[in-house]
């Protein structure tokens, strides 16, 4: 497995491999993994000749009040589990190589970017579709692995690709789940063991749900006070959102959705900020 | 030469050519050719293999007082000039190719869209930027030639490709003039006879900065203050900047400036707004 640090170098080896045919698939991460990441990895694997995955804690996707600095971080770890799954290359560069100095350009999703996470994290969005357009122009993959946990950051990228006329695709993968089903995130390690108990009230709001669309609900406010009253019986738990938004624009559900719609929460647990979803399959 | 509509039929074409190994020069274009167009195109076709060039009256960088519907347009003549000059492709997509139902992108250069046509032009650069990087990838040229006449755009999308990592190289061209020294515009058809005869007023005033320069004169406001008066002398001429700014940043110029700077104009004649520049070459 290869670490490469600078953007030349990475564009190079890909040029080459690219020149021979191979094709490659791409995971950009911000490291600290998991079982969740490696999925994708793994996933990336299937489809591709090649699998490079970056590891760069983006700066410009935190907000001034978030945990840039905090943000868990462990490169001996990682680059150890992302062998074992057969990654190929790891792109790991300095953010001064990223944003070099006189760096002024923004990648901006107007409309997507607006509810959901974006309402709390303004900024956030317009540094991922950033630093995604130069990580595809970098890494010049043929396909890039984006976890469906992140279902808006999946659609605002699947977005810029589109609109930009990118040439790759960008494929989803499953959400990859603890046990009892929390969904993986780097960001539960800041949970304390009594948050750690009550978060997976996330995951049984959207299996209710999930239930009342197969039997037969299609009421868009009975399910979200449901789903809402199983969150809120956690202590310590403080509700973002929880929203039911159509898919791939993201507007307001209809108070009779048909088709496929996206149940979205963000629930705060002291210091962690948890996000989950499922897609519900309202009759047409 | 080849007319192509649809970008995937323009990338196909191009993936082919650089698969066997040859290089693309491209010149993104709105159209109604004078000898400035072909001047750059005859440039591109000197640095590369084979020359692709756009006509695509782009809505994005018009405002919405601007002169979009009014902007001349003749595709017929331009493909014959383009042919005669070497042309091998025509990139000739639709609008709505181009900006599908749903696109919502926006590539935005924070700091130099500010200064001098930005201020009056808020929307255009934005624009301009934008279906620049969707034409670039759709196009995949090695290289792009874009004119000195427009500067700014030239610095702003270099800017662009540099931030985005995109992998072309941005090559800027001399700017075409009339025998009387006004730079070559489509929009030069606007003046009516008797502006046409005070518009080579812009040309004496870059002319005599440039002379002052030689002569050793090096404060900012005496260059300024006297290449405004040589404007100010035609009767029909409306000043919206004349300035110096600094290369490639673009902020104001220091009292007494050092190494090489940028002289900006842009000048109202009736319904015609000319813009010309001169790099002014201070002692170190």
């Amino acid at each position: 497995m290869l670490v490469l640090k600078k953007p030349d170098q990475m564009r190079a080896f890909s040029e080459e491999q690219r020149a021979q045919g191979r094709t490659i698939g791409f995971v950009p991460t911000m490291g600290y993994f998991h079982e969740g990441h490696l999925a994708l990895m793994r996933q990336a694997k299937d489809l591709a000749d090649l699998v490079v995955i970056s590891i760069f804690v983006n700066p410009t996707q935190f907000g001034p009040s978030e945990d840039l600095a905090a943000y868990p971080r462990d490169f001996e770890r990682d680059s150890q589990m992302a062998e074992q799954v057969g990654v190929d290359v790891i792109f790991n560069p300095e953010p001064a190589d990223i944003y070099p100095e006189g760096f002024q350009t923004t990648v901006l999703v107007n409309e997507l970017i607006k509810p959901l996470c974006g309402v709390n994290r303004p900024v956030h969005f317009k540094g991922v579709a950033t630093v995604c357009c130069k990580l595809f122009n970098i890494v010049r993959p043929h396909l890039a692995v984006f976890g469906e946990k992140d279902y808006q950051q999946l659609l605002v990228v699947d977005r810029v690709v589109r609109d930009l006329n990118m040439d790759l695709e960008i494929v989803p993968g499953p959400t990859f789940r603890e046990p009892d089903g929390l969904a993986m995130s780097s960001r539960n390690v800041y949970l304390t063991p009594e948050q750690r108990k009550q978060a997976p009230a996330l995951i049984r709001a959207l299996r209710h749900a999930q239930e009342m669309v197969e039997q037969g609900v299609v009421e868009r406010d009975r399910i979200l006070s449901e789903a809402t009253a199983i969150i809120q019986e956690q202590s310590e738990a403080q509700i973002d959102y929880v929203e039911l938004r159509t898919i791939p624009d993201l507007h307001v559900a209809s108070e009779m959705p048909k088709g496929r719609h996206l149940l979205a929460l963000a629930v705060r647990f002291g210091k962690a900020r948890l996000i989950d979803n499922t897609v519900l399959p309202f009759p047409e």
